[in-house]
């Protein structure tokens, strides 16, 4: 099936629910004209629709193999990546000092989710490269970026996380990896990481690992990690590979998706490996690599939506069965209002995940670029807070749309061969891995809100305020239907403020109990409201494409909305719904 | 894994939610005591757990073969299908007179969820066998009833349903397959039907396909289809098997899930029918088997989410990472808050769906076994009330269920070894066959609710304002909580007579647009209310496990419930949020 980058609906949300004449205005960003924003949407979408999505439907029925030491990607994905080096597709968002294009990552949240859309198994690659480099840029020496990073940027080498081990996941504190001291400036590995993605692969010619392990007499604990460089070939002096470095793939899970990601268990038996930052600060190290990658996870669970939602809409148009209500016999099932339902569900939550996500890139190019350091400041808390709900919020709404997807083609939808399978199978990682949901959920109602008494999900909350004053004074209000948007905003708004009140009272257990239905009831508020706003300005700026918009925000407000308020039910209930049972009663009945 | 079917759930249900002391008054169903029951359940709850469950992961990695004509179905399938057939477990609910057990279906309700949790690939050839017994004592002639039916009531032979054509699914107007009658009685097949769900196999010893096909002078559309038994082996006078008939099965589907049941497309080349029923009446016929299939799917739903859930609960319960808020450094995941609430999610969706299903099962048996006419056209509609509802909800929540269940698991879930990707892939077909649930929700506001003018639902509103007072009543309030289930159940109540008078008063437009958030609305309030009746009923009895299935139904208050008035802003918005703006638009942004 042919797959057609949604490049409209993301130049909207870039207009008018992004502000990102206020990007331009910042020197770091000054080239980003629309002219070439456009451009660049435009050639990464002929780019992934021609090049990457044709390796889908392969990587999904012949997964990648490991055979000796070495694993070969799925059929395809060595030419693809190749192009995608070549294409300069690596660079888009990486800051021009280091060899990038230096646009911003508002850009770059629209064209992964292209990539990721023409085969997320495939965007993991360049995915993982991009946090490697950041947090080697970030951490690593002098001497270390300038053997590695110029390569990372391109794509030429990739990059692979190696947390994981069998009893280190969520809580990455047991990890037992062990790091010696050689005494000459490197450290040597021994050890097993589980669930290394895109661990080993011959689409690049060398795979950089940042690897978390633990020295003889670091701490116990999360305290007593640290990180470091393990090339899979040395590098020479002069640049070119030598021989291979003491660690190598010894198993590929079988999983339920994204088959064409080859996910290794490596084996680090004696590896050379070189410090990344301080001794015992490999966490936090890593988590300059995780941050990014959870705002992109959660725009896979968008991308992977919005190809399950295109192909459900081609096979409503063509699918005949029954007489529709509006339609004659031999019109197509598109005209069943369940079927519309069903597709209208599947596209307003995936705009509205869409504008959360590229909030959230917008706020961390603010953060990035902005030479006043209180926007800097205020802007990188918002990046902070929505980054949790992004990542929990879009990869839900990946696997709720991809469900959908398959309703849409009835019995064809169980069937493999239509492909709307494979994305509810490949769907379904990204609300687990680089934190699992719940550790999101955690992390936002522990970090992000309360850490700061509030005070960034208060000017939030102001700015959503704002969206609906807006709407209400636009003169397009009344034409495009706004009442039913900013009235359902209004009870949305409330809930919101009661919630996180609530929230910022409670002691940590009841915190942690309603957390998940916090961040939900955010997530259906924050998208209404950035849907509205991105109507209203589109509206005033005489946008064609506003109707069309306002449809999905009208739908937003009567259909998605109002989960705020059930939700609200759950956090006002607290802990002791969770709680106020013995918990043997769970096996009980 | 082990699986330990539910049975005090089910036990807890069916004399708490479920008003069995009615049906045992009747003198149809005056031997089922209590004694027999539970005898029942704890044989059905062993033979499921020892026999039936091994088989799914095998069911699952190999699936059934196609080798020439026949199909070869998955390892230990045919033993344990000898095992059941011996066991007498296929006669259970089917009626006295025609050589079943004549227990009420509300028990087969509970013995088949243990068989589908078991394995639910495996469980879906005695549910066909079932509901084309049942389709065959209704409309066949004696002779054809005398020749089949004994040895389909014990499933020494099994059963399958024909109807799907490429062109022919959801409606089977369309229908190709063509008869031609022979003038001696019998009638020629000729035509290709897919998605034949156990169509061969080599368990039973015969497979006797219900097919639908069009006779050359009738009518086009659904009123010139007609019904025939095709049996895979001739019988012949003495009851032994002879010739193969002339059709076969020419292909497998690979789908996402019940690798184990062997989808089939099948051929009929000059196949020997015999007419079952009327002329042209074929689809009122076929409905005789529709309405139970749908009861059971929604069972399915419910079966695989149980088994789901005991997988998440095992691995909870074993699982250590991080240190819980109430816990201590080594204690599982269990104690931490979210994935508690994971857990009881899964739980309470589960129970008050199982809930739903026995009380529609309740009220098939009570339509079909009084003899005050006027109780059972009352119970009939009820029954034709739930059976959408179950249908859907039950399948949906195993859905949902399911992928909680991947969530709870974190990676591990997303590898295939641990199973639980196995439950989130069957669980997924249960929304499609059998009539998607958008089916189900036109079935519901169609012909349900408004052919009765809403009695029916007014009715059911009626006993759940009850259920309400007698939980308002009762001396265990305080003790139980009971309040908190008893203010969200009034406001769903209100949300529910709201929704429905909107939608009795709905032109047909208006009704379709909002069908699937008005069944979702029922579904919560009604299962809230079965589950609020029975803590209050089994508070009285002084049942031990009272306290347990309290803290569900207060899970259910405040995390389920709410959601009626989520719904409630759909259904209120009616039809233009699908339709006021062209549909070009879908494809606009």
């Amino acid at each position: 099936m042919t797959f057609h980058p949604p490049q409209k609906a993301m130049q909207f949300l870039l207009s008018h629910s992004v502000d990102m004449e206020a990007l331009r205005a910042l020197p770091q960003f000054e080239d980003a004209s629309q002219e070439l924003v456009s451009d660049v949407l435009a050639g990464a979408a002929a780019f992934s629709s021609d090049v990457i999505a044709p390796t889908n439907w392969d990587g999904d029925q012949s997964p990648a193999q490991l055979k000796g030491d070495d694993v070969t990607a799925s059929p395809g994905f060595k030419e693809a990546y190749k192009a995608f080096v070549e294409g300069g597709w690596q660079t888009l968002a990486t800051p021009e000092d280091i060899g990038g294009m230096g646009l911003p990552s508002v850009v770059s949240v629209a064209t992964n989710e292209m990539i990721y859309a023409s085969n997320m198994s495939f965007g993991l690659c360049p995915m993982l490269t991009s946090s490697a480099a950041k947090a080697i840029h970030a951490h690593a020496s002098k001497e270390l970026q300038e053997i590695y990073l110029s390569k990372m940027v391109t794509g030429e080498w990739s990059g692979a996380m190696c947390l994981t081990e069998p009893q280190a996941g969520s809580d990455l504190g047991p990890v037992r990896t062990k790091a010696t001291d050689n005494g000459d400036g490197t450290y040597s590995l021994k050890g097993q990481k589980i669930y290394i993605t895109w661990g080993d692969h011959d689409c690049a010619d060398n795979i950089i690992h940042l690897v978390l392990a633990r020295l003889p007499d670091s701490p116990e604990g999360s305290r007593g990690i640290s990180l470091f460089l393990c090339p899979k070939y040395f590098v020479n002096e002069d640049g070119s590979l030598g021989e291979r470095n003491k660690f190598k793939p010894i198993g590929l899970e079988h999983k339920l998706g994204i088959h064409g990601s080859p996910t290794c268990t490596m084996e680090f038996d004696g590896a050379t490996g070189w410090l990344v930052g301080e001794v015992n600060r490999g966490l936090a190290c890593m988590f300059t690599m995780m941050n990014e990658a959870r705002l992109f996870v959660g725009v896979q669970g968008v991308a992977i939506g919005e190809r399950a939602y295109q192909a459900a809409l081609d096979y409503a148009n063509e699918r005949v069965q029954g007489v529709p209500i509006e339609g004659e016999a031999g019109d197509p099932i598109l005209g069943h209002p369940d079927v519309r339902r069903m597709l209208l569900e599947m596209k307003t939550r995936l705009m509205g995940a869409r504008a959360i996500a590229m909030a959230t890139a917008a706020a961390s190019d603010l953060a990035f670029a902005s030479q006043d350091a209180d926007v800097a400041k205020t802007a990188h808390a918002r990046e902070a807070l929505l980054t949790p709900i992004i990542k929990s919020y879009g990869s839900d709404t990946g696997v709720q749309v991809a469900s959908i997807g398959v309703q849409v083609h009835g019995g064809m939808g169980f069937v493999e061969e239509t492909g709307a399978a494979q994305h509810y199978r490949d769907a379904r990682i990204a609300p687990i891995y680089e934190g699992t949901n719940g550790i999101q959920a955690i992390d936002l109602v522990g970090r992000k809100l309360r850490r700061d008494g509030g005070e960034a999900m208060k000017r939030l909350i102001e700015d959503l305020k704002q969206i609906q004053s807006l709407a209400e004074g636009s003169s397009s209000a009344d034409k495009l239907g706004l009442s039913q948007c900013t009235a359902s905003l209004t009870k949305g708004i409330e809930a919101l403020s009661t919630a996180t009140d609530i929230v910022l009272k409670a002691d940590d257990k009841e915190a942690l109990s309603v957390a998940m239905p916090y961040l939900n009831l955010c997530a259906s508020v924050i998208s209404g409201a950035f849907l509205l706003k991105s109507v209203v300005k589109g509206a005033e700026s005489g946008d064609e494409l506003t109707a069309s918009m306002a449809s999905l925000a009208r739908y937003h407000a009567v259909a998605i909305l109002p989960e705020a308020n059930a939700a609200l039910a759950q956090v006002q209930a607290g802990a002791s719904a969770l709680f106020d049972f013995p918990e043997s009663q769970l096996a009980d009945l």
